[in-house]
């Protein structure tokens, strides 16, 4: 153990961790949004999330957060950045380290114990949010769309069998652009390890049978699927 | 201006920004690494870095590190990410926000306040570093090495003019890969936006004369240079 800072070495921050969960829900890409209970911004609509406990690193917190809100645990959670603006927090300094977590439909949120209320908003009417909290919205959506082009996250947003119309259906959401859709089964069936077929079809939509896949063990897609 | 926090509400952290600055000399891919000159971890080497100040912004501290540390400031820097395990430092919780510099070849570096000296380490043999320094460097290097893919900062390394064949000398060094020649060529030159020719050229090889260059304005690399 070396000799401890002294208080006039640094200025004392808080540390919160933010999350930008996103779903997709009746056609739309989505981030739960809860409406605060406490100064400041009172009442107002924010991104979930709370101060890092002394004892949990930054991912844990993350995690401990989103299950707290969410009730799942079980999604994609990856940090986006750290906001640490002096005048972000009327109070005092507080660095925000944001995490996005993309998720499959996920029921309507409960508010939990420092929420009045919580809802799914659409990414691109979310309201005045309080804090930076639009800007980090923002940069997670961005995040989102940038990685469905080189990483197989679009699954994430999909159950655990899925079609290519289905996976199509999220590209399209999230980057809010129509796609080819011969065009699109060709690019993702040609990408190695993005998809594995599970052997079973569907027939939800009452067309011809379509093939059922689950994700494969890509971690990268080549070539990459690039937005226009 | 709200209620201020109580001390209870949170735990203080210190913030730091710690800088992963990469450039290139003598063909290899080299990291700004410097001493430490008191406790802890005195005498062993380091990433640069150093408390954000009270009224400063994540981004300021960052780039106000990088000049004390190297005398620049026009160089590539982005935010890489945050680390926060709770024994990360030995003597309380610091969150320590990590930035990626990239920038052509700079001068020997020279030991700045807090440190007692400073030198250029290839990322592949840096030594044992402070703190949780490896993963950030590890961290930093794959950044750049994955950006390479689908931005154009390649050409961050190069001097404002380059051949075609320096910025592929880049992309080996970084990538740690041959590449072939022609093919570098015709993709590089094929990307919209990527090179502007300045109408010079240059024989400094003592070969052919070789088109100029400088970085045109495209943002991102459509189609990327996918590494094999």
């Amino acid at each position: 153990m070396g000799p401890v800072y002294q208080p006039s070495d640094f200025p004392p921050f808080a540390v919160t961790v933010d999350l930008v969960v996103l779903t997709i829900r009746d056609d739309r890409l989505c981030a739960l949004l809860v409406r605060r209970g406490s100064a400041p911004y009172k009442g107002k609509w924010a991104l979930p999330g709370g101060f890092v406990h002394v004892d949990e690193s930054l991912d844990a917190a993350a995690a401990r957060e989103l299950a707290e809100e969410t009730g799942v645990s079980r999604v994609h959670l990856e940090q986006l950045g750290s906001y640490g603006d002096p005048r972000r927090d009327p109070r005092m300094r507080v660095v925000s380290v944001a995490y996005l977590a993309l998720a499959p439909d996920l029921p309507t949120p409960v508010a939990g114990t420092d929420a009045a209320d919580a809802r799914w908003s659409p990414v691109d009417d979310p309201g005045r949010l309080a804090f930076d909290h639009a800007q980090i919205l923002a940069d997670g959506v961005e995040r989102a769309r940038a990685k469905l082009e080189y990483s197989p996250l679009g699954t994430a947003f999909c159950s655990e069998e899925f079609t290519v119309a289905e996976l199509r259906r999220v590209y399209e959401i999230v980057w809010g652009t129509p796609l080819d859709a011969r065009n699109f089964h060709r690019k993702v069936t040609g990408v190695t390890g993005l998809l594995e077929p599970t052997g079973g079809t569907t027939t939800r939509d009452g067309g011809r049978p379509a093939q059922l896949y689950r994700r494969g063990p890509a971690v990268a897609l080549h070539p990459p699927l690039v937005r226009s």
